[in-house]
């Protein structure tokens, strides 16, 4: 049997998330399909991030196996053939039979986009969250820099998900202008549930002046979801890379 | 009566274009309808540019005359509350009488984009062409520099246009990458029908080598339409800004 190791994007506007689901389509259940069509057997196939609903993915990555003989750099474009034009398979890779998505995961990096402006504009209405008001992105720079580092995130955890531990280490967290756009790019270890989604409305309340620094700090040091922001909109959302 | 200049932008994906046709829904009726349920009366509204079906915009222009008395101020978001998400209204202005938003035009910009890449990214399919092959950069942006200046631009038009001159000026006409974007920007005192999609087919064709700088320009000098390029796919064109 070979492991593959597949990379994924794809535009989640129209999936209930990555993992399969009772009465709604996830993404992993349409590239399961695709490869059971290209190599004609049933396949399991495991994703290394369980996107939610909305959210995007540049660099999703997920792994099966098969001992069908189709050439490992045929796959993605084998696997294209049978995805929706919102999926697609950018690369694959045979890996060491031990390997795990999920579990050899050593950094991701997430992109919250944010479109600021009077106006949305309506090609950015499914990657980006709009706020119409003026936002303060020296203060948001400024409170990036407090999430950097090792901490227990359980304030920024929605409810709903078992894990052993909370805490995690964010490696680097910025925010850029890049035109009417801001693009808030955050490295960790690993991410808790809706982790990103909660930090970039917390930042978003920084921006708006509803929140300042020192609350964000207590929000870190304190791991009570309530010091945190809110939960921002899913969409804003893309797992850019997972770092093995 | 006030006559009310309006900025518009909007992802043409699912229109039909901008002019209102039987059996089709173009944008141009989508904003008429929105005018007619915050004025409470039939409106005409006027475009600028006739863009194609899937064609985008961020700066396309439309008058209307009303004597309601809404603030102009407040038109924007008046009419936005009556408009679907792919098209928003970003501006408005009083104008004299006599502006006209098609013959008073000086200039416009029109932006082509290109993901070339191995593999399309679902995220930009609606608003990028997508090339697999490797494109010549330098001899596209070399390319870009024959097409400015005054030139009889008739093999850069698809037929069924009527217009009394085909001459037109092309004041600058540039192609950058950005990650794995190719953002051509042509900005003219007008263009023809299919002008910007017929040169991007033809920097296209440069880029892949298929056809030289001396066929470039002998089908800018030639007129001959069988001497440019293809037309390019519609969803990689935005009608960027029109200056006045």
């Amino acid at each position: 049997m070979r492991r593959i190791k597949i990379t994924i994007a794809y535009d989640g506007t129209a999936y209930n998330g990555w993992q399969k689901q009772n009465n709604a389509t996830g993404i992993q259940e349409k590239v399961e399909k695709a490869c059971e069509s290209i190599f004609g057997e049933p396949m399991t196939i495991t994703g290394a991030s369980r996107t939610d609903t909305g959210v995007h993915a540049f660099g999703q990555v997920a792994t099966f196996e098969t001992d069908k003989q189709i050439p490992t750099n045929r796959i993605p474009h084998a696997l294209n053939a049978h995805l929706p034009d919102d999926i697609v398979v950018h690369k694959a890779e045979e890996v060491h039979e031990d390997f795990h998505p999920r579990y050899n995961a050593k950094k991701k990096t997430y992109r919250y986009v944010i479109n600021q402006g009077e106006f949305h504009i309506p090609q950015y209405r499914f990657n980006t969250t709009f706020i119409p008001q003026n936002l303060d992105m020296e203060m948001m720079q400024r409170a990036c820099k407090l999430f950097e580092g090792e901490y227990d995130f359980k304030g920024f955890c929605s409810t709903g998900s078992s894990v052993k531990t909370t805490v995690r280490t964010i490696y680097s967290m910025d925010i850029q202008k890049q035109g009417s756009l801001l693009v808030l790019e955050v490295t960790g270890n690993g991410f808790l549930y809706n982790m990103v989604r909660i930090i970039a409305g917390t930042l978003i309340e920084v921006g708006k002046g509803k929140r300042d620094l020192k609350t964000v700090e207590e929000a870190i040091l304190q791991g009570d979801r309530n010091k945190a922001g809110v939960t921002a909109p899913a969409k804003g959302l893309t797992l850019m890379k997972i770092y093995y």
